[in-house]
């Protein structure tokens, strides 16, 4: 049994795509190789799969905010040198990165297809379909590389098929395994990027009645990348076998 | 006639919340006071007015990535101040912003209300209704404030009373003064606060179906803050007086 984090095998429709809290029976009985998911979707089906257990997905419209270690060490590094560079003054040339990431962003995560959509915003459609077994759910996703060097953020709208409040999504996601809720407006704490930095959870805040759908909530995920978004979530397939 | 920026003006049913390019008729018989919409909304809405020309605004899901620029010039210096020092691991102490921005960002743009929403997020969906005339419009808004200087970004998905294709899109987008198209995702081309700071446009990029609705598109807009955002639509209002 092979776990393997490339692209063309999550895709495969054989080979089962694992995040070991949500799907851990699709390895029961298969042989050869599985394969660890996207960064971007581990995170945000790590919120979805309690949400849709307690009362059914019917649509979801997520904007994300990812961070540099999605590309890499060296995307990191650019970073943190090309600050420096334009703090100093000083040229700067850019290696890693498609576009500055110099107090900018930009929608641009992996390469365009015909479609207009980004291969990463694809994957959050056809990789959340196929992890929670879910073929037909819509997942509409805008893919955005922020100015941040850790764990990946993400603003979550979903349209629900019963309805659900904003306590009851908390019981839900905070019984959850591998998610930690963060969500006291009022006292300011929600999960930022700095603070989940090195947490191997998948932290929930700013959980709030949707304004778009009448049965349908709005929140807030954060999650270290290196970790859950890929390091971790490996380990644990491994557990399991 | 006075134009007025602060938010109580902007809430009063009886005061007109005017962009030139949208409601100049709001002005005519006026008299008193008239006032200058928040700058997330008014980038906002310069790209929903072409659309709901085209093809009526059912619905609209908006998550933002505010410059530091939003929060005033000393918000700007303190982005810069604290990402020199921290780059130079000497200790900062904020004063500006409610949390760092140092390689980080957080979903909290002005104070959090009862509903879990923030003030900001209310205003994109009340000033929104009030611009447009449209007092029924559902509009879901999350802000989050992101490391960048200059100029706001929106991740924009809206659903549709009629069907609009892209292509249709950008004519209609195209057409409207005051917004530029910037789309060619082939070639890497869409708006980025880097290349928009300056710039009196709000700019429309990545224009495509939306995978939540039957009728619908996604798309990104982005404008500076500190000029149609802010004085530059200021400045057209008193031009119309």
């Amino acid at each position: 049994m092979v776990v393997d984090n490339s692209s063309a095998f999550r895709m495969d429709p054989e080979v089962p795509l694992v995040v070991p809290e949500i799907n851990a029976d699709a390895i029961r009985g298969h042989q050869g190789i599985l394969a660890n998911p996207n960064c971007s979707t581990i995170i945000l089906v790590m919120a979805l799969a309690p949400l849709h257990a307690a009362a059914g997905l019917e649509r979801v419209i997520v904007s994300t905010y990812q961070a540099a270690s999605g590309a890499g060490q060296r995307a990191m590094d650019e970073l943190v040198d090309s600050t420096r560079a334009h703090l100093d003054g000083v040229p700067f040339d850019r290696e890693v990165l498609p576009h500055s990431l110099t107090f900018n962003l930009f929608p641009h995560v992996d390469v365009f297809q015909e479609s207009g959509y980004t291969k990463e915003e694809d994957k959050m459609l056809f990789e959340t379909r196929k992890i929670m077994g879910l073929p037909e759910l819509a997942v509409e996703a805008t893919c955005v590389r922020v100015p941040v060097l850790r764990c990946h953020c993400e603003s979550v709208t979903v349209e629900l098929a019963r309805p659900l409040t904003p306590e009851q999504a908390h019981s839900h996601l905070g019984e959850f395994p591998g998610v930690t809720v963060e969500d006291d407006p009022s006292r300011a704490v929600f999960p930022q990027p700095v603070d989940v930095t090195g947490k191997d959870d998948v932290y929930v805040g700013r959980v709030r009645e949707s304004r778009a759908f009448e049965r349908g909530l709005t929140f807030w995920v954060v999650g270290d990348q290196l970790l859950k978004g890929a390091a971790l979530n490996a380990v644990q397939i491994v557990e399991l076998l």
